[in-house]
């Protein structure tokens, strides 16, 4: 790899600081979509999270909680006594420290040199997670005696089941066997909702010919098992330790009778290929998968001087497939991925909204099960709307296991005054989520024309989710106007609010969308139709939606062209953010404030007005447009991971070229920047998907409008090109876009593509080149 | 203090090492007998266990585990960072290092100087658990800027609930406030005993005049409720806080209604009487109790020239307080006391033949309670016996809340090459619990003569524990002999032996003792013989002791004198331990044989047939035991701390004097001594309780034999004197010992004491003072 290629592909920690061990953990984490693990160093250290999630084991572990995706045991745990001391970079000399991530082969090397007392070594880590098989990861480690006298070390591997989250057990302490002196197993069962864990690993441990291995144990402490090995290393040589494992679950769909037996086979099976194979090929089978399925299938490439560019973009796609379920449909993407306890591991709105795109444009095959996992959750958001005395499916505001329906805590913690416990409103009524799941069916099936999946399962979801809606309106004593009252929309900070713009007009883009698909189903497929007429009653939801899309209220831009956030926001008190936002400590607003008090501010969390109008772009003049930017975004403290990305492409919209640049570089360092403690509890799954959907939707100025591709690049000045490809009506376009050109080919050619640039209309065929001077 | 107080009375840590964190956690612990904290240091290192347990709450965390002490929620936790650097001792410059615990006070102080990048700072704490109100604890930290510039601080204590047991959660998520932004309150409940705990803490935090508080925050991660103060230290000036507390669950006796509000309210009620008091007056109120209710009521002195015979004594004695539930019945002491996770909080054998000594003989009203909780145990002790077939009562190997009966785990852990469990036998065969239990409850009788226990609780346990051996025994086919097949004896290395000589032997005595008391009862006390016959049987009772006591079978000494172990024993294979006990690695033999092998080779895990010839010392000639001593001890491994005691008063007994100092001085080295790890999992109770054992009845050479006073000085020629006091018959005896004379004074003088000297019997009405020339 060269020099340039390094620096687009590595994230490295240079300088070990154990005050940033959260961070990198999280944004050096490993995982394929399966399993998930943050990358704490080997040796331990006080306010690690050594965090492994095998993702859709969602366990809740009492009633006061919610389910959560619980911490599995430890695999890659070390501890190491060099003469004595133990491995504590805190302590003794430690120079040439060295972590990276390799973005393009997800492995993770570790390398420093440490002197402690009489004593010196070199050490040397590599691990992985598989991305050729899902169940596989595996960790070599090389010390290397540098001192003249031998070096006298214990070291200690094995599976820790000591693991929690944040203090929380969700396993069982497990069954532990040791196979043929080598093989470690551990099978452990979450306690409610039963699901069983194995995990196998094969250890191999072997020294330089002048050195000894002394003494080799197997420990059992409570929930740990380890193997101990005494060496005495000669200078100049090395120990060489081999891990090998595979983790299966009783929740995984590749494994026929998930039973304990099973589980075990399973895993003995694939320890004995992997050590068959070797760590070496291990990992090269994985690195080769990651360019296959990753890089290779769909290369993005942005010529600029800047190598950040790439970098973050790279950075992002790595963790949007380290995050992403693509083997399973009945889990989702969570707000961390696979990185930390944040959010549970609950799936939101972020994955319709703001990371679907990513995958519907470049992996079809992985959004189609993105957008299935919806359809699983009907009977759920059925069961939700219900409840709540309405009709068709609710969903929830947060979602885990398919069958779970609502995953959102009902309680926050007491009021540290009065004790007295804090609803959490979100699951309540965020309601707009329910609109978000029709909007991401929608586009996946605008994009990929895949009316196999909309006939067996979108447009249930489309139906029934605008159902909800028909029972949701609040209509006033004359019926002459509807409104949807008592909710919470992107702006967090409004609870309560009336007629939320945002809201009110996804609620009738959702009436609409059932509308129309009817209409088209009734013309053109009156099979289908009928069928669905009958298990659904389409006839009565025509009727509720054309009654519904001529009363509801949507809010309409005022004689400033200001579209009103809710009823009563405009008429709140302004207050200056500027101190705030200049000091780039938006947060410290809460010591100032209560929310209480912020409610009654004209105080924005994140794009609201501002994301209606980027996602219905097509409903407002530009002159709105503008307005509304003016007058919202000064009043916003971005104080959400989602908003500076809808502000960078909504401001390459509107042709704000050095807005949508800043807030690009802002939304790419919610990670990757400074910021020590903003990952700790894992990345943010959107934002990241966000660096792609600026740079792509925003620069490259691609977007899919009522089933229109527009394509309209606004290339960065500092950018020479951008050069990409996405997959459009099952065609697969290789778009390379400069400041003067647009060149576009469709590389599959089995049918014409139409979109439009600028305004005109162009199909494509096999290449077109527009000029763009 | 003078200095050679300070040897007297001190248990020093004179230099950090966070290699034997676990080994000062336990032997520097706090406590009153409700509860107990590891005295883990107050910031974080790796491998801490900051352990703090309340007396009595058993939780189990799945139906895979047995019921255990759960770890509350830590108090003494801080995390510190000095301009930037967190506290970490195994960094920067560290001097003056010392932590102490004052055995005469219960307080533990810590003191060090640490200098890190430019920064300078004196660190002192101040640490007790109250002995005069059993909820309360507090500490106190004053920080000193030693530099000469503002010294940068943040200071983060609170109520830290994710603490586990090893990784075991058995508290819920708990309830947290905060009263007059100073008291942190937390409250949470067991999750399968439904066992609610509150904790309420007062901190006080204050800086000199010219340094400045920048900020005050509270902090509220998962399980954790937290304060954080932000400040700038001017040179030379302290920060001081103070932090005062109070701990209360459903468990307790002294709560009336127990439930969640009034636990709320105890606990805030007491921290403003804390507040209101301060922790310097706490503080001192705690170290008066500790004089009023334990050293000043009965001194004991050493006059040698090694501190450390005093300081052992002084050491063990300050344990046995800590770890003994002195208020409340419905509990007993821990393996490990309140002091560690090892053996889960449960009570074995270890109260009645080694601890309960300590309290008969010096606080009878503590011995009392001991006892008592075997009356209430008798319902989980009958319900044993019928499940397994048997009558009356089978006490259970290990024991914990009153009502839950046998709390060994069934099963251990799988073994590690065929993955089948392991049977853990001894809650099923360790039979001769049930006549241990007998024999304290009669030891207290005896020596108190509390005849109103006797008749309300202990008669009913000796009644039922001899039932229990009367459906025990094997009959064989022609009757004329009875066995005990199937069992472990104290030697846990032989599992399934037939005819025990120790299990028979306290079966026997356990019978007869029924036997006498149901005679003596009905000659002396025919009402109360009446009540207890019809309420559980006694005339058929005393028809199978008859029968059973005419049939048993008791080993006899052989042509060498020597007392068959069990029916195998001395036909097994004998091997040359010599080498492992040079070694002093007697626990490496299980490096070189199995469990099997070794079930089948003369060697012995602790004193077997030692213990019962020293129980039983007036059963067998001197020339059994001294042949039994000579067979016997080189084929013990001692690798049970409950060994080495019992071989020390048996060789002072036969008077091999050399031999009983050597053993002393090994066994008051178990958790005392420089063994790193012997003590990480808590301190020994019964070793401790050992070190008394010795002193007192080994060299002291009292002993109660069939409820006569017996006062043989044995005094080790290192010693110049021992003086003493204990209670016998409701008299209190001031006991002075030297080489040449025994003075005894009887305090109390309510009516004359008869003891045994030598062989000769006196009568002791004031004073008497006997030449031992």
């Amino acid at each position: 790899m060269s020099q340039d290629t390094d620096l687009l592909w590595l994230v490295k920690e240079t300088q070990f600081d154990s005050q940033k061990l959260g961070k990198y953990e999280s944004i050096l984490a490993l995982g394929n979509g399966y399993m998930g693990i943050r990358s704490a160093t080997e040796e331990h250290y006080v306010g690690e999270k050594r965090d492994t999630f095998v993702n859709g084991t969602f366990d809740q572990f009492d009633d006061t909680e919610v389910t959560e995706l619980p911490n599995v045991p430890d695999v890659f745990r070390l501890r190491l006594w060099v003469g004595g001391y133990p491995l504590d970079l805190n302590t003794g000399q430690l120079s040439h420290y060295q972590r990276t991530l390799n973005l393009q082969t997800g492995e993770l090397t570790r390398e420093f040199r440490w002197e402690i007392g009489e004593y010196a070594l070199q050490f040397a880590s590599s691990r992985f997670i598989s991305f050729a098989d899902r169940h596989v990861l595996g960790t070599k480690i090389v010390i290397t005696n540098l001192g003249k006298k031998p070096l006298p070390i214990v070291f200690e591997s094995g599976i820790d089941g000591q693991q929690t989250n944040s203090g929380s057990q969700h396993f069982s302490d497990g069954e532990k066997r040791l196979y043929k002196g080598k093989t470690l197993q551990y099978v452990t069962e979450t306690n409610q909702s039963h699901i069983l864990v194995s995990i196998t690993a094969n250890q191999d441990f072997s020294v330089g010919d002048h050195s000894t291995i002394e003494q080799t144990r197997t420990l059992m402490p409570r929930r740990q098992l380890l193997r101990e090995y005494t060496v005495s290393l000669s200078p100049s040589e090395d120990l060489v330790f081999e891990k090998n494992a595979a983790i299966y679950s009783s929740r995984d769909n590749d494994v026929v009778y998930p039973d304990q037996n099973s589980l075990q086979q399973a895993g003995l099976k694939r320890a004995d290929e992997l050590v068959r194979d070797g760590y070496v090929s291990n990992l090269h089978q994985s690195a080769e998968a990651w360019r296959k399925k990753v890089w290779g299938k769909m290369p993005i490439t942005i010529d600029s001087n800047d190598f950040m560019d790439q970098l973050s973009l790279n950075f992002a796609r790595y963790h949007l497939h380290v995050m992403t379920p693509a083997h399973d449909a009945r889990m989702n993407i969570g707000a961390k991925g696979l990185t930390g306890e944040g959010y549970k591991g609950h799936t939101f709105w972020d994955t319709e909204l703001f990371i679907l795109p990513y995958f519907i444009f470049n992996y079809p095959d992985i959004a189609r099960k993105l957008v299935t996992y919806r359809y699983h959750g009907l009977a759920g958001a059925r069961r939700k709307a219900a409840e709540n005395g309405y009709r068709g499916a609710q969903y929830p505001w947060e979602s885990s296991w398919i069958e779970d329906g609502e995953s959102t805590p009902i309680w926050g913690p007491a009021d540290i005054i009065t004790g007295t416990p804090m609803k959490i409103w979100s699951g309540f009524i965020e309601q707009h989520i329910t609109s978000d799941v029709a909007y991401g069916i929608n586009e996946y099936l605008n994009a990929t024309q895949d009316n196999l999946f909309g006939r067996t399962y979108g447009y249930e979801v489309i139906f029934d989710t605008a159902r909800f809606w028909t029972s949701r309106m609040n209509r006033s004593e004359n019926r002459q106007q509807y409104d949807i009252n008592d909710v919470i929309g992107p702006d967090e900070y409004k609870e309560h609010v009336n007629n939320n713009a945002f809201t009110n007009y996804m609620a009738y883009w959702n009436m609409q969308l059932a509308q129309k698909l009817i209409a088209r189903l009734k013309n053109e497929k009156p099979e289908i139709y009928r069928q669905f007429d009958q298990k659904m009653n389409l006839q009565q939801l025509a009727i509720d939606l054309a009654d519904c899309l001529a009363h509801l209220y949507l809010p309409q831009p005022n004689a400033e062209q200001i579209i009103p956030q809710d009823d009563t926001y405009l008429s709140k008190k302004v207050i200056d953010l500027t101190p705030f936002r200049n000091a780039g400590k938006v947060d410290e607003i809460f010591d100032h404030y209560n929310l209480s008090q912020i409610n009654d501010m004209q105080i924005t969390k994140q794009a609201d007005v501002i994301l209606l109008l980027y996602l219905f772009e097509k409903s407002f003049s530009s002159e709105t447009k503008r307005a509304n930017w003016d007058y919202y975004e000064p009043k916003t403290t971005h104080d959400s991971s989602l908003s500076r990305l809808t502000h960078s492409i909504f401001a390459a919209d509107l042709g704000l070229q050095d807005e949508a640049w800043r807030f690009y570089e802002q939304a790419r360092q919610i990670d990757l920047g400074n910021n020590t403690n903003s990952s700790n509890d894992g990345v943010h799954a959107a934002a990241l998907a966000g660096i792609w959907n600026m740079v792509i939707f925003g620069f490259g100025g691609i977007r899919y409008l009522d089933g229109t591709l527009r394509i309209t690049p606004n290339l960065p000045r500092k950018w020479r090109s951008l050069d990409f490809r996405i997959w459009w009506h099952q065609q697969q376009l290789h778009i390379h876009e400069t400041h003067d050109r647009l060149e576009i080919e469709n590389l599959t050619q089995t049918h014409p593509v139409k979109f439009t640039c600028r305004e005109n209309e162009y199909e494509l065929s096999d290449r077109l080149v527009i000029s763009m001077d």
